[in-house]
């Protein structure tokens, strides 16, 4: 059973789309890495763009696995669904989800995040107030 | 005097950045293409996707002028604005404005869109449904 | 061990990079599309292009699995590496790399392609002359 | 007329193409990006990513006006062409266009760009050896 912790719709629109009517694949990672910042500034209410700015902190994927079982096309709305499978020391492991409004799964990934220092991008540990928020909404 | 017919507000994502931090201008015509969408759909009630996809008609970008007078950063929440120059035949000249929340420009440009079949992409007369709705929106 | 059967070098641009200064991770998904297009095109001698608007067959992606081991910044050439590790009746298995000049490995990925049909995204054989190129790639 | 001082073929991908099956409109400027930072290294021998991450030195576009008078298809051959209109104290106007084999014209496009402080985002003269190397360039 997938439980999101977070979920956002989005409309998928001509710019996502290939010259085969559907969503280019890569633009699935695109759309998650909105989904990620929009869940740490506005879920976790722990700023994404002062985390990178002002923090100098990174979140590189250093893993992922991802199934694309059913297109997505252009005027589609869909949800991005995420869910923490782990929380480590240095990384984080996310299950996400691109389903459409009835509910079939359109694409599925696990990625594996973890957090950098942005001067030399080596791993750091979680910053503590990023940590409590998510042990807090995983509790909920 | 700008008088937009149609805005929205959007968030400056990580992916709209580039290595100096700031949005990548190209992502500006992104955007706009997104906005664009959103007015022909929502404002103007006429469905983009089924323009394309089921319609088969196109609205490609013949001409544009654009100003970059500022910047903005990842993080910036920028109002997108649009109102239409003028309305031809075949053609479509809009005026788009990017502003920050204190009304500062960003960028501005002046866009020419040509309707066409996508079956030749050749111009076509702008489809009646079109040309009223936006007739009417510009009454108000 | 790894032993490509096709390769390509490619400069990491300004375009490619995030506010971070390196690689945007999904950007890796795009330049491997391009891989993947100049082997078909100029590695197997089945051209591309005509695969997908003349003959209308679709190469989407239905799983990957991929590893970031180390950044690469704009500026830095890199390799982009295929190999085939199974040809199947439908689908195809490719072993991607991106490394840098000294030989180190910055990303890898495993990546399972489907043959549809661009009428309904349904899949389909590999077309004999694809598949009859790649297994003589194969033999070399 | 029309002198190239610097010139680039490049194929038109999948990734550049929308539902339309033509370049998105937007991919031209992503295209002429990497244009402009072939020309900087490899046509006036300073380097574009030393001088953007060591130097610190941007070059935002401030203005461009583009007229788009053809479509390009996936699978067609372009050749990107630069030359210089103006060589200013701190901005520089390029002229560029994207033709066809045969040497019928895309689109073209005046693009002003400014030296900028990546610390500030603020003006600066053009540094010398790029200044010169641009002059260089335009005697030939």
């Amino acid at each position: 059973m997938f439980t999101p912790l977070f979920r956002r719709e989005r409309l998928i629109r001509f710019s996502d789309c290939d010259p085969a009517g559907i969503v280019f694949y890569p633009q699935y990672f695109v759309m998650f890495n909105g989904l990620v910042e929009d869940w740490v500034s506005e879920g976790l209410g722990v700023g994404y763009a002062a985390l990178v700015i002002d923090r100098r902190i990174g979140l590189p994927t250093v893993r992922l696995e991802a199934d694309f079982t059913a297109v997505s096309r252009m005027g589609d709305t869909v949800a991005l669904e995420l869910a923490v499978e782990r929380l480590g020391t240095r990384s984080l492991t996310l299950a996400l989800r691109c389903v459409g409004i009835e509910g079939d799964v359109r694409m599925r990934m696990r990625q594996v995040i973890v957090l950098t220092s942005l001067e030399n991008h080596r791993a750091i540990a979680i910053p503590e107030d990023l940590r409590r928020a998510i042990a807090r909404a995983q509790e909920r």
